[in-house]
């Protein structure tokens, strides 16, 4: 299988994805990184003991130190303890400012290496080696990085550009099933938004992807990362377009948040959350009950949740809104909905408290 | 008195200091702020009484909800435990992405509300209000912003552009006279560094400083902001040129972290820094003794220390050579000093441990 690339346009801060099968075992792959002394590999422990040592070897020729700080796993400890772990390796290893950060590990390793290389010193390289479906398709794209806070999910961050990203399709064929549907949610994501014709490939090759056909997965996560691409490189610091992105994260946060950070995976919220706001649009008339069946199937056949938890014995959707009003797209106590206003095509849209009230209510009851 | 403006050209992130008698009371000097909802004050527990509701009253005319929080005072408080008061604050009163920060204090509020406000939500707008001499002619300009480690002094923290910068010559007829000592070398430091005219000026007008003459305050402002900012829009990410800017700084930051932070006041550790930069300039053959001698004599007149402490009963050399190599500026374990090339001009060098060595036991010597 061949190497892919997918060029990421942001001016000075542009940079390279390349997609395949043994990246990392490939010295090719570690081109275009800044020359530097020392590499600081950032993992958890679930990733660094299956992938530490592969990505390892080829650093040792490239940098003269290369330490490594391993993270406890799971998105309740994406916060400011756990960002501590690097900082304190970053400065009694003696890391300067050239050192290059390798996030190695899913979205939540990548989120807080990524901020810890934002900040540290003001700003360090650092390089994405993603190794779960769902921060290869996602995380790679576009520099958003950031930790957790109790009231709300990646509320404090900063856009931090990788100087290249590493998506090693053989590190997928480890991931626990529940991570590769929680990935797949993400790949979902992009064709109700900006691309009918890669919903009806999704459709037509959902066995390949389940059973992880390499070639497959190589598409889903090249033409993922272009749509992506296509749509962050016109809107680096989400001012406006990039926010179609967040389909089926307003809902998705408030589950995530509601539950408790690490009850539900970010892709499961996302996946629940997408027919949130899938059935939010049509009852706004953007789309038929067609379009929700037809997405309702997909989530299904990944294994993802279609029904959304109550996160309030007393006011259940009281405490979505609630939680939705922290939402970053929420503009002085509105929350604006990322909606699909025809089937491949969305927006950004406010909606009546009670027509969303609705949407969960109808959304939280058993099928 | 007039009301002078600095401009500080960073293209999209250019932004104007003002500078004047009595600027907070003035609704011009609101001007230039994004239109937004809510505004938060960061303060802290010795500002705030102060000048807080002075700032409060015209940001009512401005926004529907102010919020403010106030910080435990001084430097030892700069640190995360701090930050997540202002996160907290922030999401408790459930302000959006448009929310304007304004930093009302020293450079440690400047820094840490500035930090603040790169972060939340990845980025929301901030106004610069410095109430101390320090923060006016120093972290006013340049957009650092951050908070310390125990290794290492401002060692996490972002770049980010305040969107405007108030400077209340008013505030500083409050000072305590070890705070206006400590602002007074930054000013001086001006002077070695890129304008030996200027260093004239202060000599001539060191009565006038002391005393707090309006006028002299708001030139010395002026003229410190202006220097400060032709060398940072050259260098907005201080790659190069920008460094010039830490003369003095890397011996003071080892004083600093040395010490423990707040021992010694920020302006303090770098007056002595300079110092020691100056001699080290000196044993280099850059500069001769009379110029040392000149610089001592207004680190002395502004009642600043001259002497550097003992950072460590068995190596102190070594202890200071250990907390330098931690320096931002340091490369692959080399320190690189900031040193007077010729009076008015600087540059970075490296130097032998050796010299260094004899410098740091020159300067710890009692008079």
């Amino acid at each position: 299988m061949n190497v892919s690339t997918v060029a990421i346009d942001f001016q000075a801060r542009s940079y390279n994805i390349i997609i395949g099968a043994s990246l990392l075992d490939d010295p090719a792959s570690y081109s275009e990184i800044p020359v530097a002394q020392t590499a600081l590999i950032v993992s958890n422990t679930v990733v660094a003991p299956l992938y530490g040592a592969r990505l390892r070897g080829p650093l040792r020729d490239l940098f003269a130190k290369v330490h490594e700080v391993t993270l406890p796993d799971g998105e309740q400890c994406k916060n400011w303890q756990t960002l501590e772990l690097i900082f304190d390796s970053l400065l009694h290893n003696n890391c300067d400012r050239g050192t290059v950060i390798f996030a190695l590990g899913g979205g939540v390793v990548g989120d807080m290496a990524g901020f810890a290389a934002a900040c540290y010193m003001r700003g360090v390289p650092f390089v994405q080696v993603p190794t779960t479906l769902l921060a290869q398709v996602d995380s790679s794209v576009g520099g958003k990085t950031g930790i957790n806070h109790p009231l709300g999910k990646n509320m404090i961050g900063a856009f931090h550009q990788p100087r290249r990203v590493i998506c090693d399709l053989g590190t997928l064929q480890t991931l626990a099933t529940r991570e590769l549907s929680a990935g797949l949610a993400e790949v979902i994501k992009y064709g109700p938004i900006a691309d009918l014709g890669f919903m009806d490939w999704i459709e037509a090759n959902m066995q390949a992807l389940m059973q992880r056909e390499p070639s497959a997965l190589g598409y889903a996560v090249r033409r993922s990362c272009e749509i992506k691409a296509r749509v962050v490189a016109a809107d680096e610091r989400e001012s406006g377009l990039r926010a179609i992105l967040n389909f089926g994260h307003t809902f998705g946060h408030a589950i995530e948040t509601g539950l408790g950070y690490g009850q539900w995976l970010h892709g499961e919220a996302v996946a629940c959350g997408m027919l949130m706001a899938a059935r939010l649009s049509q009852r706004l008339g953007l789309v038929d009950s067609a379009f929700v069946q037809r997405l309702t199937l997909l989530v299904q056949a990944v294994g993802l949740p279609t029904h959304a938890p109550r996160l309030s014995a007393a006011d259940n959707a009281g405490r979505y809104l609630e939680l939705m009003r922290m939402d970053k797209k929420a503009q002085a106590g509105a929350i604006r909905f990322v909606v699909i206003d025809a089937p491949g095509s969305a927006s950004m849209q406010s909606a009546p408290d009670a027509l969303v009230r609705e949407v969960i209510d109808a959304c939280c009851v058993a099928p």
